[in-house]
């Protein structure tokens, strides 16, 4: 019955998901509090003006156009506050068209690769990265190429990357601030990264798409700069979503820009907003394009300290206890490095004194862990000794 | 740079896209009130009291619950709601387990096709059909075939069905009460339909799934009941969409049943929900999903009446000034003969009496076209005089 394209996804079902339904099952026999689940990336900070946006425009809109279809693409209107907001931030020159609402990143990111991509076409990712990837990719019959990990920067190694790009290139996924390091890319990581896409596009006479995928774009902390990826590189295609900065992954909300700088830019938009009808979202949910209107229009976001406050509280907690982990400059992981080479054995350990988080593996750079910190200060502040249990336990403190 | 699956696309867009940007187009010249546009299956009936559900969830639930991640099938109470509501209108017996929500009906049926189409299987339709079916089936690389239409009842053509089915034939599609020609099958089809399919099932030692596209299944008229498909046939999977009956085709939200009967039911709804996840949508959105909820609990929906007055005004009108028209039962659309052979020159002569509607081909049953009466009842009765100019033109009344 079931397509044999779906097989390999029933025997190899998300692990992040796997240890969310972990998380329930053993809060059900401790008792919430009791167990400190930090396995999946779920936002913990309301953002409640974001009820008010949502309250706002079903007061004031009318019916049939707050709930009805509108162009595939999305709300002119909606589309153009957006362009002028991202114009504003980083001297941008988008217009409305350059945008595509859709049910975020991940939709985005499946429309712009059906847009793009022919079976067989490469699609190169920085390894540690959200695996979902490998599947969106799969879906157009196009093959994944990973680039090994730099366990000690976690920053994209050029060499590597260049030798492994080829005249089937057609994509290179990027994400920064980084699921699952917190990493953030600076200009100069990037102005590298495009010269040699650019030398390559070149060489083989292609054109190769930068797909900047973006739901953390505006979780940075300490004043750290998330450069703007389109500024430097001609084929940059941006999926962002609003999940994170607003707090509503459940809304399913985002978009696509494709700049007229990129190649065949109008037919790429064409083709992206054909993809988003057909591959049957038809378009972004309409109540939340107008909520993320208003939000814009009054400045509505997420506040980050709350973020920064558990990011310090943690970060600081696992150095102390001897654990090894690169300073997240932006999301809101941590990736700490495993104290034994088999990290599933030290999620298992740490299962143990109820801390739940995900394996390296499920990242493609296994001898790590993810910690996502999203969550209470306080199951911060309540899981530290379980933290100093686990470190003793491996010898890293007395 | 646009892969190749996706030029065709290009070259041949929606015919009804295309209709409704020309019908914003007209508006701009002559004024919306002299343009009559019957191209869109745009629902026009407000259903205020969905406002009320939205503020009610927004008011009363907790901001990280309504907004955020839940399971990737949606939420447990939402399904077990809705199951229950069907159970009790059609004496089915689902659990919560056999509904996955899903972004509309159109991402329903790409979930599911998804789940189960392998390259080169077959997909059948009876034309008249929604077009974008194509689309869908091509997306996982089946083969549409379709059955010619019977274009005096517009019912299915069962011996043309019988000896199109292969050893190929993956699935079915069916829409009933129909889009575009509203005509509801009645359980004696449905068992004939069912009677084939179990008969080629056992000849090919297949499994053929009956796909019950069901937008339109809550908008029946004159107490004409629309038979629930999975009574009839083991392997049906219904695709639902609230766009209809709620008046929210913007807001993408919907379910896929998946009965415990289906061949591999289990399986299959793991299938489904993972695809549900990998093709982006990740969930249905949250918000809307308790809504739902909200909105069976309180017995709200569309009032039927106003699009049954639509229907008879102007199904009576039309058949006066001469034109032949298989009464519909459902949904809001009447599927008219062109008075010509080539009725895209009767949709031209339409649009210079500044109406319009949309050719058959686009539904792949050409000579016919198709118009949404889901409009003011003042649009009809404005554009009544249009029609009967449009009839003298073609000398169908004098």
């Amino acid at each position: 019955m079931v397509s044999e394209k779906m097989k390999p996804f029933l025997a190899n079902n998300s692990a992040i998901r796997a240890m969310f339904e972990e998380g329930k099952r053993m809060a059900a026999i401790y008792g919430q509090e009791n167990v400190y689940d930090f396995s999946l990336g779920n936002p913990n900070v309301p953002v409640p003006e974001v009820n008010d946006a949502l309250m706002h425009v079903i007061q004031e809109d009318e019916f049939n156009v707050l709930h009805g279809y509108m162009s595939n693409a999305g709300y002119e209107d909606v589309r153009l506050t957006i362009a002028e907001s991202i114009n504003k931030k980083f001297g941008t020159t988008f217009s409305y068209k350059n945008l595509i609402m859709t049910v975020g990143a991940a939709s985005g990111l499946n429309v712009i690769l059906k847009s793009i991509i022919n079976p067989g076409d490469e699609v190169i990712a920085f390894a540690p990265y959200f695996v979902e990837y490998n599947s969106y990719v799969r879906n157009y019959d196009g093959v994944m190429v990973v680039i090994s990990p730099d366990t000690e920067t976690f920053m994209p190694k050029l060499d590597e990357f260049e030798a492994k790009i080829t005249s089937k290139t057609k994509a290179v996924i990027i994400n920064s601030p980084n699921n699952p390091t917190g990493v953030v890319y600076s200009e100069e990581m990037l102005k590298e990264l495009a010269a040699i896409m650019k030398r390559k596009e070149e060489e083989y006479g292609t054109s190769i798409v930068l797909l900047s995928d973006e739901p953390y774009r505006d979780l940075a902390y300490g004043g750290v700069e998330v450069p703007y990826v389109t500024k430097y590189y001609h084929n940059t295609v941006v999926c962002y979503s609003y999940s994170k900065s607003l707090s509503v992954p459940g809304e399913r909300i985002g978009y696509l820009i494709i700049p007229d700088e990129v190649e065949d830019s109008a037919l790429l938009i064409s083709a992206a907003t054909i993809a988003n009808r057909v591959l049957g979202c038809v378009n972004a949910p309409s109540l939340m394009q107008k909520a993320i209107k208003y939000c814009i229009d009054n400045d509505i976001s997420v506040d980050l300290e709350a973020y920064e406050k558990n990011r310090n509280l943690l970060y600081n907690a696992l150095i102390e206890y001897g654990f090894s982990c690169a300073k997240p400059d932006g999301a809101f992981y941590l990736f700490v490095k495993s104290p034994v080479a088999d990290e599933k054995e030290f999620c298992e350990t740490a299962k143990k004194h109820r801390v739940l988080f995900v394996p390296g593996s499920s990242f493609a750079c296994p001898g790590h862990v993810r910690i996502a910190y999203c969550v209470s200060y306080e199951q911060i502040e309540r899981s530290l000794p379980a933290f100093r249990a686990i470190a003793m336990e491996y010898g890293l403190i007395k």
